[in-house]
C-alpha cells in the first residue's frame, strides 16, 4: 500500500512554533486551545497578524519544529509494512526546502530521500492513502483521504478523520 | 492534459556544466560528443572521476545551469494549453532544492510554485505524460512516457523518444 503523509500539522508542529514565537515576541499568553477553529494569525490583534503570517518565511522556522506526538513511532512501524512517502506542499516557501530535508534527516531518518516529495498542489499524487490536515489537499486525491486533526480543521466534517497518530495506527497497521 | 517535465538534461543542461567545470579545473578538452553513450564521469581518467561525481554537491551547481535549447519557448506554449508540472528527482541533493526553485523563478517564471515537484522516485506521479531522460523514471509511469535525448541515453530504445524541444512541440502542441 502506498501512503502519503503531509508534514506541517501532521508530523511537524507548526501551531506550537507559531504560538511560541508570538508569545515570546509580543509578551502574550496565546495557546492552542484559543486557536481552535482558526489559524493562529486569526487569533491575534490585527496589528500583529502580519508578523505571525511571516513566521514561515524566517530562516530556521521549519528546521526547529517539534515532531507531532507519536508520529515518529507510528510512522516507523507503518514504513516497515507499507510504502510511506512524506508529501509536503513546500514549494511556496523556497527557504523551507533544505530545512525540511534536514528536519526529516533528524526526526524521520527511516524515510529515505527517495520517499520524500516537496510539491505545490497534491492532485498529482498516485497512491492509496493521503493523510493531510487541509481538506483542499484531500479533495482531488483518488485514494482514501484521512483528515488529520489540527486546530484549524476541527469543524470540518467532510473526510474520515484521525485525531492523533494512535488512530492512524489503528486504521493502517 | 497533465504533463510532467524533468529538469536535469531535459530543461537544464547538466552535461554542459560538468564538462565546463572539468575542462577548466583539469585543463582538458572534453566535449559532449566524446560523452555519447556515457555519463560524463565515465569519460574522464579514473583519478578525476570522484571530482566530477561531486560537482552536483557543490554550492551553486544547479543555480548556474543553462536552459536546454528551446525549452523555454516550447514549455511556455505547452503551459498555456496543458497542466505542465516540473518534476525533478532532487531530494538526493538537499543543497539543490532552493537552487532549483530559484533557477525556475529565473528561467521558467511562467511555471508557478504550485506546479513544481521535487521528489525522490517518480512512481508516485499521476498524469498523462512524463518527459524524462532516465528510463528508470519512465518505467512505472502509467501514462505516455517520452525519453528526452541526452548523451547518456542515445543507445536506449525502450521508449518513444524526443531529440529536442521542437519534437516535443510537434508531439504535444
Amino acid at each position: 500500500m502506498t501512503i502519503f503523509v503531509d508534514m506541517d500539522e501532521v508530523i511537524a508542529d507548526t501551531y506550537g512554533a507559531h504560538i511560541k514565537i508570538y508569545n515570546a515576541e509580543f509578551n502574550q499568553q496565546l495557546n492552542s486551545q484559543i486557536c481552535m477553529g482558526s489559524e493562529v494569525w486569526q487569533k491575534v490583534p490585527e496589528g500583529h497578524q502580519e508578523s505571525v503570517r511571516l513566521h514561515a518565511t524566517r530562516k530556521g522556522f521549519f528546521r526547529d519544529l517539534n515532531p507531532i506526538n507519536d508520529s515518529q513511532e507510528v510512522l516507523k512501524d507503518l514504513s516497515e509494512k507499507h510504502e510511506v512517502y512524506i508529501a509536503s506542499a513546500a514549494m511556496q516557501f523556497p527557504n523551507s526546502l533544505e530545512e525540511k530535508s534536514n528536519w526529516l534527516d533528524e526526526h524521520f531518518p527511516f524515510i529515505p530521500w527517495k520517499k520524500r516529495i516537496l510539491c505545490g498542489d497534491k492532485h498529482i499524487l498516485f497512491g492509496d492513502v493521503l493523510i493531510d490536515d487541509r481538506s483542499y489537499n484531500l479533495e482531488q486525491f483518488s485514494g482514501r483521504s484521512i483528515l488529520f486533526t489540527s486546530p484549524h480543521n476541527i469543524n470540518d466534517n467532510s473526510y474520515e478523520r484521525a485525531n492523533n497518530w494512535f488512530e492512524i495506527a489503528d486504521k493502517l497497521l
